[in-house]
């Protein structure tokens, strides 16, 4: 530790915990990307909001980059840090600070992970719904980051809906107490709702305030096989109409493969090129014989040719797990990732033109496609061939992805859904906001952050 | 119209509406508050987004401010032109423009009234579930400009969560097309978000994209009578615990009192010191027993000394006017409004501090309170002696605002929960929002608004 800066940050910050470790460099420098080389100048670890506020009032004095970081599962290259910056995790700081029944709020520290807060709102008899298959290691903060939406957005909403308020410590060491919890408060610009999905571009988030739900009610979870791609939207309108949806996903035969060669069990006898899983109330008769109509309904229109429904939790969460696991299953591959969205009734017109454009374009390549069809968003995984370079295969993507963004410009779809917009999208981030609004982004970004110190170069260049 | 600026405005938008008389500058020059005297220099009323952009862009060559103007039902100020701004009157531009039932979202122009949109939406079989009483005059810019709240927000939330997308003209000219009706779309700031309760002074909302859903449940109206003022928040409880609450609202015996003056029907024999007016889902034997359950309850513990509960829909529409009626029936007496909000958790320590704190200065005025009481949301009404002249009076009251304003920062409350700040609130921000924050807010309205000429002078001075 050598370098002057981080002398001068030990005597600016004495309590810091700070990490200069080649493997610590390695792994606090990057997220489940894997195209960039970490190099990070070295990692913070606060304990203290105050100790994040005299972090960045150091960066700023030093004109150091800080690249806000909490589990690092991100997509988009969002907490990257490869160019000298240091890392700010907020990985020590995850204690939940304070339960209130009447306001039914959990309070965290921004580090606390996804699943831990699912389980203290559960020990409270509640319910914090936002929920996807990294909860054991995503951070709130980071979810906060990215307006994380996951499996059950088409109940409940994205994070965005479940922050009454939140701390954050913006580029020039300010601390900004947003919201504090209130249901109603009219009272000038809602800096909350511009930090959601800043990226750790206007501020770091080191509390948030999180409102929690009943628990949801009893849930059957439906596998169905679908015969073709094109059904696939009038077997979601056929479930919507009669159930209370609380997830509807969609996965295809190469992604079940995958799942299934990474442990999973076999749900039919046969294979079928397309999947759904769907998880919906059914807690009486009523219900259940709701869910049977939808299902009866598919499969006369022969839009299904086959189904199981869940017969126990052990059942409902073997189900579960073909979906989820997907994620997990591809990563050995290096896949470049796509997760775009449309409105759902742009959606069909756009997934014709989507399975075309990548008949054409990947050729090669194997595609495994998953999402959150009731949301209008779609994963699209692209496979690394074993005996391709990185460098060479991920060029070849982004051809694609360029042909893709000009479909989404023209079906007004969004070239990042949930994963944000980080490095990894960043040179399309025009596809779905006009020059114009890139031009305000850029203006708040001076307001919030005038010496350019958070995570610089995410989301768009300065 | 000698004003050689009006001349040059003829000639560079010749389609639009122009109108100088003395009668539209008094009629558009003002909202609900009756403070300020009107004194715009004239009434523009645009056809088309085009139109509004070359206004702006007009505006912004003279140097003219710009008064967005909806329904003018606004309590705050938000609306008056008192200081020789035009007024860009939004009521010509008030129709629907696309019903997506895929979508489920209503598309229409920002002047539509709220009524007419609840109206469509019931054509089409669904509901858009923010409501309050100046349904019928107000109108949608106007509502996402304040966020407005209302009746249903303890089931349904504010404006905010039912905005899929909108348009929006900056302070340049710009049209921005904000989110584009998109479910999850995690691209860089959320602009949308921003315009929300800004007040106009950030950019003209003059087209929306409404989320529809669901039409309200069956439900009953229930009205009960409270022997006291420390047994509200119980009485809230226990209802909460037990019903699928649509709203909860309470008003006091001298609100009653005005509205039985203004032609509505005495609910109870007896006249009570406080009222609530309830509304719950109730389609089936297990929730009447339910709702008789909480209504039992109450009354057993004392917090409850009568009760009724609506038997048609005529009786729950008489019931619902004994509560919507009040602000029309206090009108003529020229209140000073509060609208002020706390989390529901710091309801009970901060309604007792504001009751000593009225008893005691306002000993000469009449007080009618009422208000969202499930929201942290409560108003308070100050009535203006007959003989005292209006100043006088507005000095007065201000005073007391003044403390409770010190009240509401030290219970972490909002000056404004759902009016908005405008001109009668902006002395009071900063007990809401931190002089950091308020520096932020100034910073973004140059990004957007780079001139000042968007509503200047509300919401903060620049």
């Amino acid at each position: 530790m050598t370098d002057p800066r981080l002398t001068d940050l030990v005597q600016a910050v004495p309590a810091l915990r700070l990490k200069t470790e080649p493997s610590d460099l390695e792994h606090y420098g990057r997220d489940w990307t894997r195209r960039w080389t970490p190099a990070p100048l070295a990692i913070a670890l606060p304990g203290t909001v105050e100790e994040v506020q005299a972090v960045v009032r150091w960066a700023s004095q030093h004109g150091v980059a800080v690249v806000p970081s909490g589990g690092r599962t991100g997509l988009s290259g969002g907490a990257v840090a490869a160019n000298g910056e240091l890392v700010l995790s907020l990985e020590r700081m995850n204690r939940v600070l304070d339960f209130n029944a009447v306001d039914r709020t959990l309070t965290v520290q921004a580090g606390i992970a996804l699943e831990a807060v699912h389980n203290t709102a559960r020990d409270h008899g509640l319910a914090y719904p936002v929920d996807f298959a990294s909860r054991g290691s995503c951070s709130i903060g980071g979810n906060i980051a990215t307006n994380a939406g996951g499996i059950r957005v088409i109940r409940y909403g994205n994070t965005r809906e479940w922050i009454a308020g939140m701390k954050v410590v913006t580029g020039t060491g300010e601390l900004l107490d947003l919201n504090r919890g209130l249901i109603k408060n009219s009272s000038g610009y809602d800096l909350r709702h511009l930090m959601i999905a800043s990226e750790g571009t206007l501020g770091i988030v080191v509390e948030a305030s999180l409102r929690l739900t009943d628990p949801a009610p009893a849930s059957n979870v439906m596998l169905l096989a679908l015969p073709s791609f094109e059904v696939l939207m009038q077997v979601f309108s056929a479930f919507r109409e009669r159930l209370q949806l609380q997830a509807f996903e969609f996965f295809t035969d190469r992604a079940l493969h995958h799942v299934l060669a990474h442990g999973a069990q076999k749900p039919f006898e046969e294979m079928h090129p397309y999947y759904v899983v769907t998880e919906f109330a059914s807690g009486d008769e009523v219900q259940e014989a709701a869910a049977m109509a939808a299902f009866e309904a598919c499969m006369d229109s022969g839009w299904v040719s086959d189904g199981v429904v869940s017969q126990s939790d052990a059942q409902a969460a073997q189900l579960w797990r073909l979906r989820e696991a997907i994620t997990e299953a591809l990563a050995p591959y290096k896949p470049y990732k796509n997760d775009v969205s449309v409105r759902i009734s742009a959606m069909p017109a756009f997934l014709e033109e989507t399975q075309q454009l990548l008949g054409k374009a990947y050729p090669h390549f194997e595609v495994v496609w998953f999402g959150h069809i009731g949301d209008g968003n779609l994963h699209i995984n692209v496979l690394k061939p074993d005996d391709m370079d990185n460098a060479e295969f991920v060029g070849q993507c982004e051809q694609v992805t360029t042909l893709l963004a000009a479909s989404l410009q023209k079906h007004e779809g969004s070239i990042s859904a949930e994963h944000g917009i980080g490095l990894v999208k960043k040179g399309y981030l025009e596809s779905t906001r006009s020059a114009a609004e890139i031009e305000v982004m850029r203006g708040i970004k001076r307001v919030l952050d005038p010496q350019g110190i958070l995570n610089p170069g995410k989301l768009f260049d300065v």
